[in-house]
């Protein structure tokens, strides 16, 4: 399935649905025209575990082509926002996890050019987590160099304390798209939550794919665009840390909880690692993706 | 007013408490036995703003001596959590913002001899908080340096967005202690989340002082012993970034929400900083506190 979060209104919270073809089916009414109690919210659905995918996913299948009255909507009656609009706690963000990015990050910023050790892990606040089509903010009196990274996000699906490499993907409930937004200049004696945690600065989504439906989360491509010029293009196979070592390595000391994000990194091609260094701009516009899970859009916007 | 959150027995939930002598008296009965009514819970009453203080604050003075039946428990019989059990986000934490503590942790650790030009923002998850006489989780898996900080936290009480110096004093709803435990040895290039965020590393407690009881947050005592020994003495006045700077500069870019916590830093006498090194065992005890707020006790206990 492919998962969203929705409104009709500007003053509605967000519920819960299902992408289907070019509609978004709403979960919880599903439900209750089928007599199956199902949740509103994602967090809710997630907490429930894998038997909420499984009739869910089943009810989906069972009801194609004889929907109930008012359980779908056409996609463009909607607006999506992030699929967790607000996450329990910080995302999870994975620095240096791309070779390539690595080798640019050195030239461009102040990092280690050798191979990391363990995961760089830093963290934004649930605060900066915006859906596709918002704006990213840029204020000008903060900073000048405002970044892209395009990042597959992982979401938990069960707790996950000291969890093992082997164990590790049972508990992910599925994959979504991150843009890891850093202001190049607001870091802090090294730390990154202040230039990568500001409002805004977690675009998310603009669905969750099951996990059951990517067959294998390090084999996708993925990409980015700045005002419809290519800015990165890869493919998660090149991550350095895989999905099991990053789960075993955060849970060895953070427990994991359901609806968890964790940005699994980027690969090269951001502004800080070009020649000339290039930044985005209140007007430009970014689009990117990972292949199977779908594309985001955000605008980037003046305040201040 | 010293709000706490407390329970009777393990399976309950948290409930807001004031302690007043050497009793717990539970506001929202409090609230119910005078026909106001007040909330069950640290974040709800903090979500109410100014108007929940006054009001309960008054009910407490009226009522004292004359107790409804069923309102206040004698403190030995109650156990205390965190005052905010679950913060909304992550905590923030300041590093580096003692004159004494940059010298000596540019002496243990790897950080930089200078000044900061700008607050060291660092981040602990939710899921790092523990209370009173709550286990410090000792992996000896993980780490061999395990260190204790004091620190004066700061507890927001509404939602502060871009605020300046002047007026960001308004938005604090109290304080309270918070013991910021580290893993010296589990730094990741530099990033601290992992290293400061493990679950249990942020003791918390025992009580939430509201803003109005402290009339000088910059000029109060905060000690630390091990095992009964002294290791830390300072003075808050001591801080290099004050907290209104702190609430400027973190709400510049990341919006800051009622029952958000800071942790404003640390004096000197750290473990990393002494010379021979010293760090916590499974076995010890830590009892620290900052004067006009309370006393915090935490075990530290082998896990893994």
């Amino acid at each position: 399935m492919k998962l969203v979060t929705y409104r009709r209104h500007p003053a509605d919270a967000g519920r819960l649905g299902a992408l289907v073809d070019d509609t978004v089916v709403d979960i919880a009414r599903l439900g209750e025209a089928t007599g199956e109690p199902l949740p509103g919210t994602m967090l809710d659905f997630i907490d429930l575990g894998p038997d909420a995918v499984r009739v869910a996913s089943d009810l989906l299948d069972e009801m194609r082509g004889d929907w109930p009255l008012g359980v779908r909507l056409p996609r463009a009656s909607v607006t999506l926002l992030a699929p967790i609009p607000r996450p329990r706690k910080n995302v999870f963000g994975i620095g240096l996890n791309y070779l390539e990015h690595i080798a640019e990050a050195a030239r461009g910023l102040d990092t280690p050019a050798g191979m990391p050790e363990a995961p760089v892990v830093f963290s934004k606040p649930p605060t900066a987590v915006i859906g596709p089509d918002a704006p990213i903010l840029h204020n000008a009196a903060m900073t000048q160099q405002l970044d892209w990274e395009v990042e597959l996000a992982v979401v938990m699906g069960t707790t996950a304390t000291r969890i093992d490499e082997a164990a590790a993907m049972d508990h992910v409930f599925g994959y979504s798209v991150m843009l890891d937004v850093s202001a190049r200049d607001n870091r802090r004696a090294g730390q990154w939550i202040f230039s990568k945690g500001q409002d805004s600065y977690a675009p998310f989504g603009p669905c969750i794919v099951t996990a059951d439906e990517i067959d294998d989360p390090h084999d996708l491509a993925l990409w980015l665009t700045k005002n419809g010029e290519e800015k990165q293009r890869s493919n998660t196979g090149f991550m350095y840390f895989k999905i099991p070592q990053l789960i075993a390595d955060i849970s060895s000391g953070i427990t994991l909880e359901p609806g968890d994000v964790i940005a699994t990194g980027t690969p090269e091609g951001v502004g800080a690692g070009r020649e000339p260094q290039e930044w985005m701009w209140p007007g430009d516009v970014i689009e990117y993706g990972v292949e199977g899970i779908g594309t985001m859009r955000n605008p980037v916007v003046k305040i201040g």
